[in-house]
C-alpha cells in the first residue's frame, strides 16, 4: 500500500507519484504544516478547494497535547483533524532539539522538559514509532538527533552514529509492531470532508533521516548506511538551519546520489520558493515548511510576481486580488484593500486568507513544476520563475 | 425596493418577509455582526453554508476604519466584504456613547476621540447618513442617543428628544440625498460568493430608532413622533444595556403597539436564544448581537440542549459533535475532542469552528420560530425550547 512511482526526470528534477493508504500523490509535493493537527487558520475543506495534496502533523506536538491515545481514540490522526488525504508525521527529532529544555541525550534516546507544563518526557526510537502507529499517519520519521549550525565534525559525527542507531532500532520495531497489530475499526460520525480514516499500522511505512551536519562525507557515510536498512522512502534533515543554501546545496549534491531512484527524497523544512526548486533540480521530490501559513499570517503573500506585504498602505484601495494570476478562493473573492483593511483591524480573517493563497501557491507552484519536468522544460521553468520574483 | 410582508401572526409572534435589493430575508431574523466588515473568523463563503440571511456591519468603525471612501472606492460594502446579500449598518450612535471618549454632544450632532488614535471626530445626523450611504447597506439607521443604564429620566427626555431632532433631520437629508445620487457602477473583479453588489443610494432604507431609557411613557413617545415621520422600518434601542428581562420586556410591551403592524420591527443588540424569544412573542422581526461570535471565539456552544463550554476536560476524548441535532459544516465534520484540542492548544481554527456553530445556531431557531409562527404553534415552540436548554 506504500510505493513510489519515478515518472520522469530532467535536468535532475524528478516527476513521480506516491502512494499511500490516503491516496496518491503527485510530486514533487509541497506539505502544508499542520503541527498541531490544523493547518493554522484554515479548515480542511479549504486546503482541499485548493488541492493540497498531503499535510505533515507533528509527533512531539501530538504526543504532549492532546496525547497519541486521544487521538486513537477519536479515530486516529485523518478522522482527528477530518483530513482524508495522506499525512506525514515528523519524528518530533527537530522540536526537541530546538523547543524543548533538554536534560539529557543518549544512546537510549531524550529525556525533556515539556515547553507545555515542563513536565519531564521521555522519548526513544521505539516510543517515537509507537506513538506514530498510534496517531496513524501514513508517513512516519524515526526520532534524529538535529544538530544546529554551525556544529563541529566531532558532534557532527557522534550526532550521526546516534541518528543510525536510532534508526536501526525504529525500523526493527516499526517491522515488528507495526505490521503485527491490526487498524482500529473505526466507527460513529463520518465527516463531511471525504469519509471515514483507518489506520492500519501495517501501511505506513518509516522514512530514514540522512543527518550529518554540513559535512558532506558525513552525509555520504550516513544516506549509504540507512539505504543498506533499506528504507521505503528518505529524509534529509538538519539543513535550512542557518547554514546558508551555497552549503545546503552541497550537502544535497553529496547526499542526493547516494539515495536509491526508486524511493521518494524528502528535505525537510525547506522553504521559499527559489530553494524549492534548487532543490527539485537535485533530485527531491518533497518538502514541508511553515512559511505559507507563518508569513500568511504576518501578511506576506507569494505571488507570482514575487512577494507583497499585504499590510502596505499602497494597498489600501486597491481592487487587485493578492495576485492576479491566481485561482484561489481568496484571489477570486477578495481585494487587496479589503484584505489590507483586515490586517490593520486585526481581523482574523485577514491571517486566514492570505494563509489559504500561499498554500495555494505553493501547491500550485509543485503542480506546475512536475508539469515542466514530465515536458522536458523544467530549466527554462525554473529560470522564468526566479525571474519573475522582482516585487518587494 | 425595500418592503416588509407581514405573512403570518401567532401568539404576538410575527412571520413576515423583508425585500431589500439584494434579496428577501425570512424574518424573525437573526443578524450576525460583522462589526469592521467581516463576521469575526469567518469567510462569506461559510456563511452562505449555514444560510445566513443578513449580516450587521458598523458605521463607526468602518467610518474610522477603513474609511467610508474607501470602501466606496473599492465598490460598496457588498463587494468590499464579498457579501451578496443585505446588510444592515448600524449608526454608531452606541459605539460613540460607549467606545469613544464623548468630548461633547450638542443639537447639532456629537465630537469624541477615535478610540483607536484619538484624533476628534465630529458626527452629525446628516453625516452619519452620508457615510452610510457611501458604504451603501441596505438598512440604515440613524445618529441617536443611547444612554447607560440607569439613567435619570430628565436627562432619558432630553435624550430621546435629542435623538427625535436627529431622526427627523436624518430622515430629511435621506430623502434629499438618498434618492438623488445614482449607484455607483461597479467593475472589476467578479466575486466568487455570488456576483457583483450594486449600491443605489435610492434604494437604501433609513430606521427610526425608538429610544426612552427604562421609561414606558418615553418610550410611547418616542415610537409616536417617529411613526408620524414615517420610517419603513423601526429599531429598538437602548436596551440589553443591564435593564434586565422585566424591564426589557415592559419596554417592548409599551413600545410595540404604537409601531405600524406594515413596518418591520428591529431590537437592537439582541440577545440570548431566550430573550429573542421573548421579543418575538412582543412582536420583534429583526436582531443583531456578538453573542455567538463572541462566544464562540471563547469556547461557549449553543446547542439543542443548552450551552456547552467546550474547553471543558469531559470532552476530551468525545466523538459526539458539538450539537448532534445541528447540521452546520461544523458538526458535520469535527468531534467535540478534537474542537477542544484546538481550544487547549491555541489554535485560531477553534474559535472559527465553534462561531460558525453558534451562528448557524441562530439561523436555524429563527427559521424554526418563523415555522412555528406559520403553523400557529408558535408558544408551544417556546415553551419546548426553554425545556430543552438545561446543560451548562
Amino acid at each position: 500500500m506504500f510505493g513510489f512511482k519515478l515518472l520522469a526526470t530532467d535536468s535532475g528534477a524528478r516527476a513521480g507519484e506516491l502512494v499511500t493508504p490516503h491516496g496518491s500523490v503527485p510530486t514533487p509535493v509541497f506539505m502544508p504544516v499542520g503541527t498541531q493537527a490544523t493547518v493554522k487558520t484554515l479548515w480542511p475543506r479549504q486546503l482541499l478547494d485548493v488541492d493540497v495534496p498531503m499535510v505533515l502533523a507533528n509527533t512531539y506536538h501530538l504526543h504532549l497535547r492532546p496525547g497519541e491515545e486521544t487521538v486513537r481514540s477519536l479515530g486516529g490522526l485523518h478522522r482527528f483533524m477530518s483530513w482524508p488525504r495522506p499525512i506525514l508525521t515528523d519524528s518530533g527529532g527537530f522540536q526537541v532539539f530546538s523547543l524543548a529544555e533538554l536534560t539529557r541525550i543518549t544512546e537510549a534516546g531524550v529525556r525533556f522538559q515539556s515547553h507545555i507544563d515542563g513536565r519531564t518526557i521521555e522519548l526513544t526510537p521505539e516510543s517515537v514509532v509507537d506513538i506514530q502507529h498510534k496517531l496513524g499517519a501514513d508517513i512516519l520519521m524515526p526520532l534524529d538527533e538535529c544538530t544546529a549550525f554551525p556544529t563541529e565534525k566531532d558532534y557532527a559525527r557522534e550526532a550521526m552514529e546516534r541518528t543510525l542507531g536510532w534508526a536501526q532500532r525504529s525500523i526493527e520495531h516499526h517491522r515488528r509492531c507495526g505490521t503485527a497489530a491490526p487498524g482500529r475499526a473505526t466507527s460513529a460520525n463520518s465527516t463531511a470532508e471525504g469519509g471515514r480514516a483507518t489506520h492500519d499500522k501495517g501501511l505506513q511505512a518509516l522514512f530514514g533521516i540522512v543527518q550529518g551536519a554540513s559535512y558532506a562525507d558525513l552525509r555520504v557515510a550516513c544516506a549509504r548506511r540507512l539505504v543498506a536498512m533499506g528504507f521505503p522512502g528518505y529524509a534529509i534533515g538538519g539543513l535550512s538551519v542557518g547554514e546558508g543554501p551555497q552549503v545546503m546545496n552541497e550537502m544535497l549534491e553529496a547526499t542526493v546520489p547516494e539515495l536509491p531512484e526508486d524511493r521518494p527524497r524528502y528535505l525537510m523544512g525547506v522553504g521559499p520558493p527559489g530553494d524549492l526548486l534548487a532543490a527539485i533540480a537535485r533530485g527531491i521530490d518533497m518538502f514541508d515548511c511553515v512559511l505559507p501559513t507563518r508569513n500568511g499570517r504576518n501578511g506576506f503573500a507569494f505571488t507570482s510576481t514575487g512577494i507583497i506585504r499585504m499590510k502596505n498602505a499602497r494597498h489600501a484601495t486597491s481592487d487587485l486580488p493578492v495576485d492576479p494570476a491566481c485561482d484561489c478562493t481568496t484571489c477570486q473573492t477578495f481585494s487587496r484593500g479589503y484584505i489590507r483593511h483586515l490586517f490593520k483591524a486585526d481581523e482574523i480573517l485577514a491571517m486566514s486568507l492570505v494563509s489559504l493563497h500561499n498554500v495555494a501557491f505553493f501547491c500550485k507552484l509543485m503542480h506546475d513544476v512536475r508539469r515542466a519536468v514530465i515536458e522536458g522544460r523544467f530549466e527554462t521553468f525554473r529560470k522564468a520563475f526566479g525571474e519573475s520574483q522582482i516585487e518587494k
